[in-house]
């Protein structure tokens, strides 16, 4: 058994629980090693079991015989489960609440004898993720440097009468030859004003002399996934916004001396946006610095002012303080972290960070 | 107040619901014609809402404001909605089962005050999504005509030596450049035996001499959904794969004439299944013959053995016959279809279908 499966049979100990129903894909693959869709792991430590369709059979019996016996889906995924619980002899079972809809549990309450009790559960696997293994930060690492790779390429292709389209043709092209799988989102180009919504969909807009463009782009390296952003500017840089750039460079870089072990996450936020704050953009940042990255782009730990804990070894998240000004540009700089025994190593370091 | 609006009104009516919290995206973009994401849309009808964060709320407020009124999130949305609930007098609202996890259920449940019932809705706006409108039906068609050019210039790219992933690469960077957002699932290009695995990731394994390549993209053309497979043979064809292929195609044209409006939906299956079953191949061809597309990738009809109900003038949907053979290749064509009012127009007909 693998250690992640080791730290879920005890968590599942702790929690009373005989058995736990993960329908998170994300949860499958971290405890499975294999990427997972359309499917759901019976867990219980000792005793595990696949359900996967016609689609995803053949692949799930090469790969996971060893870890679950793998049943085919092949009406009700939730009759399956429920006669799978029934024949274990199960009492208490544990469901993903945030992964299931209402009328899933519906119907899996419908199909499971009333004897057996079914467990909204929370977070429990998602916190152990919190925390990458040294196999883990190698695909992580690798999917950032693709990433940096792919803006330092970017940055010599981007001139005025491109489009922004054509620059995400470019970068989504580029990546797939450098070993990713894919994006692990939209990718952004945000041209001039455009710049100044945090997640503008990319359009068919021509780049301009003298504007900024914004980038934002991540990668899914075997399952792993990355999420950078810079802004270039083209042509001279206007003084409105050298002061935008570098109150958000200094206030990543407040918050990156912020970042070790044992430091509350929302004291790294509070370097960052009091920093903004104090260069008078405050009310210009109106969202978390950052999130945790991994099997998912956003996951575990929020790195924002509602976060009550404290970082810890081995978590990887963004920091990416950014100023937007409605109808003008925004500015934003996103870099991965990841969180050492003597404090912080910036994964997508190699990237420099000049407009 | 549009169409679609306003055939949603007299649902609620019919359902004796005073509004609907609306939590699919793709619900929210059919009502408002305009892309969401994480965002909620409260409808009654003459008075409706949309939540939503940072990140989107200058966009919303631009595009909106017409329809309803713009609120944003900043904290619990459920808190919210259920204030707006409660404002507005409601007795019964309605939430989409399938879009609303039990997590989010439960909070909903208990922010909203006990005398508003909660009651889970099942497809009311998907069944409406069913049939297209001529501004949709513009939209799906230059996302298949994209598509359609797509393959026909990677049939020119594609030799002994290439890389999976590169095809992908060159696909992905053509979309881009020919009008798409980008695409609507992962790029599916499979060599030799991963053609065997319905659903095969994009590898690195490089293309050889005398195998079928098999490839599946769509595209997002204006938040409308493409999808279409083809097979191209490199070298001279084998008779094994000759038989397949021969099996695949003739059963989805014996599909493409059973369609027109009236005619049960199962028997559209059963045209293409039966064919497939007496040329010897019939239990390796284990999913439904198609699926509804528009908004989403997948949506209603599905096209299988289950669907009870008949073809409507205004459907539009995949016709996907497959045979894999494990080890060994797979064949499946993959067109998108309009049911007209006189019987079917293919959406992709200016894509040959010579392997």
């Amino acid at each position: 058994m693998n250690l992640a499966l080791e730290r879920l049979a005890a968590r599942l100990k702790q929690e009373k629980l005989d058995c736990l129903i993960v329908s998170l894909p994300a949860n499958i693959t971290y405890l499975t090693g294999c990427l997972s869709r359309d499917s759901y792991l019976l867990f219980s430590g000792n005793k595990n079991t696949y359900f996967t369709d016609f689609r995803y059979i053949e692949e799930a019996k090469k790969n996971l015989q060893h870890l679950a016996q793998v049943r085919r889906i092949n009406g009700s995924v939730f009759k399956l489960i429920a006669a799978s619980l029934k024949g274990m002899g199960v009492k208490r079972a544990g469901f993903e609440e945030r992964h299931l809809s209402f009328a899933e549990h519906k119907k899996l309450r419908q199909e499971t004898p009333k004897g057996i009790s079914l467990l909204p559960i929370c977070g429990l696997i998602e916190d152990l993720r919190q925390i990458k293994s040294e196999a883990e930060l190698e695909k992580i690492r690798q999917a950032a440097e693709i990433t940096c790779a792919a803006l330092r390429f970017i940055r010599k292709f981007i001139s005025p009468g491109k489009r922004e389209i054509e620059v995400a043709a470019e970068l989504e092209r580029f990546i797939r030859y450098h070993g990713a799988a894919g994006n692990s989102f939209d990718t952004i180009v945000a041209a001039g004003e455009n710049s100044s919504f945090p997640h503008h969909i990319t359009s068919q807009r021509k780049i301009k002399e003298n504007e900024p463009v914004l980038i934002d782009i991540g990668v899914n390296y075997c399952g792993y996934k990355s999420d950078l952003t810079r802004v270039f500017f083209l042509g001279k840089i206007t003084s409105a916004f050298k002061r935008s750039y570098d109150s958000v460079l200094k206030a990543q870089q407040r918050a990156l001396k912020a970042i070790r072990p044992g430091v509350p996450i929302k004291r790294v936020d509070r370097a960052a946006r009091q920093y903004i704050a104090r260069s008078g953009f405050g009310r210009f940042f109106g969202h978390g610095l950052g999130h945790g990255i991994g099997l998912e782009v956003h996951e575990g730990p929020s790195i924002s002012p509602k976060n009550k804990h404290n970082l810890c070894e081995g978590m990887v998240f963004t920091v990416e303080p950014a100023v937007y000004l409605p109808g003008r540009f925004g500015v934003r700089l996103e870099d991965m972290v990841l969180v050492t025994k003597e404090g912080v190593e910036v994964l997508s370091d190699n990237l420099d960070k000049s407009a």
